[in-house]
């Protein structure tokens, strides 16, 4: 019986090819997203094609028991081995007074609050097996709020945080978190692609994607292969990943009154 | 006309320090909390006593309008220059399983979400002024996530990462928003003396209390004032107190297979 | 008899400023500088004429001894409360090839090992004593390594960490050691003022300095002395300082692709 | 022609055994060490018997000229395409007053002074090529100073900040530079076991070795396989390793009065 891989957000960037990586490496993956049938279909049918095994699932995570079900009805056919959250709370960016309450909630909700439910309905099986991973898509809003960040980089701090509350009471307990700080804009039509409008993203996709500057989601795919394989004697919490053209956050460009 | 303060949880530690803090320096203090009305009123003719000026209103800031109501009607009275956000979202450490789902979101809700609202409610007028001062009193839980604080620390890591988008569209409009970590337990009754029970925080108080091993609130709010009348040329955005005999929560003792 | 601070770095900007303040205060000061007699001398008249008390020495703190000798000297007029290290090692920006292996070391024996030198030779002392203090100014180049800042950065990010390892050893035996993170242009002729160029430094000073955009030493002296005599039950180790206009370091301007 | 990399410190644990694995992989591997060059040689005869090549070097790194000249050598054989650099400053806790001076001083040189010349000496032929890694062994000290630790957190501290500038400069000219912080004991008889003398580290092998509770260099050297053949379009600059047993240097196990 194939290793199982749930994939929190399977969408056609990170979330999909993870899972298309992961398929490939020999693992059941179960693919959910919000919507898109169609599209979550298609992901399917490429890994059967491939002679992998998926299983695709529509469910609004931030439903009340949606992902509890989710993670319920999959364990029945077998033990989930690693779980990929990859909802993000990604608005763009606005002002404050532009920032309903709505948003606000609804990014903490899907970022941080579904990641906790999650942890809550698959650690007692991991644990009990004693062995487990949830890989989980960070950005750099997680390590520092930029203006017009606000609904954004409270979900994802928050939910960094809430990474190590969960890796210093499970990681004894054999179950690998890791933080995965995504730093840069990544070739996904179905978030940045979205924010960016298409012209704009394909015109990033001719410039900077035509050498190697925007992330690349199957290489991308390849580290979090990686990190959930890692030997238990050597597992990473954290790791950023960029494109070799971008400036980390934590950097600017000098200047005659550098930050210095 | 007295400048306005207002204190958002005004408890017998921090928050009610802070309040005569700045009642003794001229503000006209408005403080709420939850409950323990008599507490409040008490806190209000100590400051009266003093020559002070103060009103206190009981209200549960998780109340959607309830803040809002609250700083608008504050507003009335004259131009709100500090806040001072002293909302926490400290449970006490429980493993994921004994957290519950209304745990964690209240969690965020009081410390993150009343803080969002509140900066929503009094931006505009701070900025029509063109100046307005937030000290919001963090903990260690918003630098790193311990085990068993699985709901505080995604709270106080969100409102970190919020604090640093709110200056990054603030500070230039004036506003100075300062994040203060408070690395270290805390002589304060109404929190760390209800979380570890009145025998254990009196023997506390005795031997690490005895030596100045914990914070004193009065001392806390010195530092408050000091920050919130720093001259805009030179802001300070995050500090952190502690005792002088705690170590920070970045270093560990000496071991034999020390982390080196 | 008044509590001595040794200012080691009394420039015209930061170092001297907070030698005026202390010596206002009513400390003794003792300021050292490498150069610039005159201009030391004249720091001390001000500082005379104010009523204050200080002595002026021009040592080399990198040479061997120097730095061990003036703090033995002085604190045979009297126990140093205070330790003001203001050394630097700006170099400006410049590429890895144009860093000269003497510009590297420079930078670090300038600004670390000067300061173990200083720890070395002051501990004894204020340990006997149960107190003191050291106020390290340092700056962004401690938190994050900018292009072209290789011997900046590779000595502030040291020095940091020596702080770190100072405080966990003899914050417990009284020393209060504080990291003050200047992260933006401060009015300071000797530092950045031939840094930029006089033309450009004026232009600097009429434009953001017009507006409060340059971190004006005066009010950074303030934080200064209220950090000096924070209570012992309430001690900072690290804040930041900037002008209200400047973005922290860790924020950039948003932008289409933003690393969000 | 093979790829070459150049371990600089290659002692019989990471360093060593990181070699090994990039033989494996197909590199020309040039190992450098100070001394024991028995243990040198075998090693390089271990790489060979397994149809690997290597070559070994005993240098002083720290003398003038040396890295510097078994680089320009190195470069001969062919392009140095990876630059594993596993020098560290590591002498043990011990007080401030009992760090001399030539031990803060030697800590600098070789952790970040040899890695700021290998860079000089390295980088401009990586950069005429237009690729090449750095993959820097880092430790807890490069993210905190803990007590007694002066001398390694300052050379940690300083060569990590390094690391980013060099990484701001050389990232876009297709350098990757990882920082690699490894955060626990490592199964490393050269230096942990020296460190712990042969007794206590035979208790620990047993011990927490027995249940993958030490680092085990080999699946280190796995992790930094993967980072060295990352895609450009996804580069990490920065991850941490550690046991799964071991708390994560942040953490700190709960207790009454948390830091929380």
């Amino acid at each position: 019986m194939k290793p199982v891989c749930l994939v929190i957000g399977a969408g056609a960037g990170i979330g999909g090819t993870v899972a298309k990586r992961f398929a490939r490496g020999g693992y059941h993956v179960v693919l959910s997203r919000r919507s898109d049938k169609q599209g979550l279909d298609e992901m399917v049918r490429d890994i059967e094609s491939e002679g992998g095994s998926a299983v695709g699932h529509l469910i609004n995570a931030v439903e009340p028991g949606a992902i509890e079900a989710l993670i319920k009805e999959t364990s029945e056919a077998g033990p989930i081995e690693v779980v990929v959250f990859n909802l993000g709370a990604q608005i763009g960016t606005r002002p404050l007074a532009a920032t309903s309450l709505k948003q606000f909630e609804l990014g903490w909700r899907m970022a941080c609050f579904v990641l906790f439910r999650a942890a809550q309905a698959a650690m007692p099986t991991m644990v009990q097996n004693g062995k487990g991973c949830f890989l989980v898509t960070s950005s750099t809003a997680a390590m520092r709020g930029n203006e017009g960040q606000h609904a954004h980089a409270a979900a994802m701090g928050g939910r960094r945080m809430l990474c190590q509350s969960l890796n210093a009471e499970f990681g004894s307990k054999g179950i690998h978190i890791a933080h995965i700080v995504v730093d840069g804009p990544v070739d996904a039509p179905d978030t940045l692609g979205k924010m960016m409008g298409p012209e704009n993203f394909a015109e990033l996709r001719r410039t900077a994607g035509g050498r190697d500057g925007l992330l690349d989601p199957a290489q991308i795919a390849d580290t979090y292969w990686h990190v959930a394989h890692q030997h238990r004697s050597a597992w990473s919490f954290e790791l950023d990943l960029r494109p070799w053209s971008e400036l980390p956050w934590w950097n600017d460009k000098p200047q005659p009154t550098a930050k210095i």
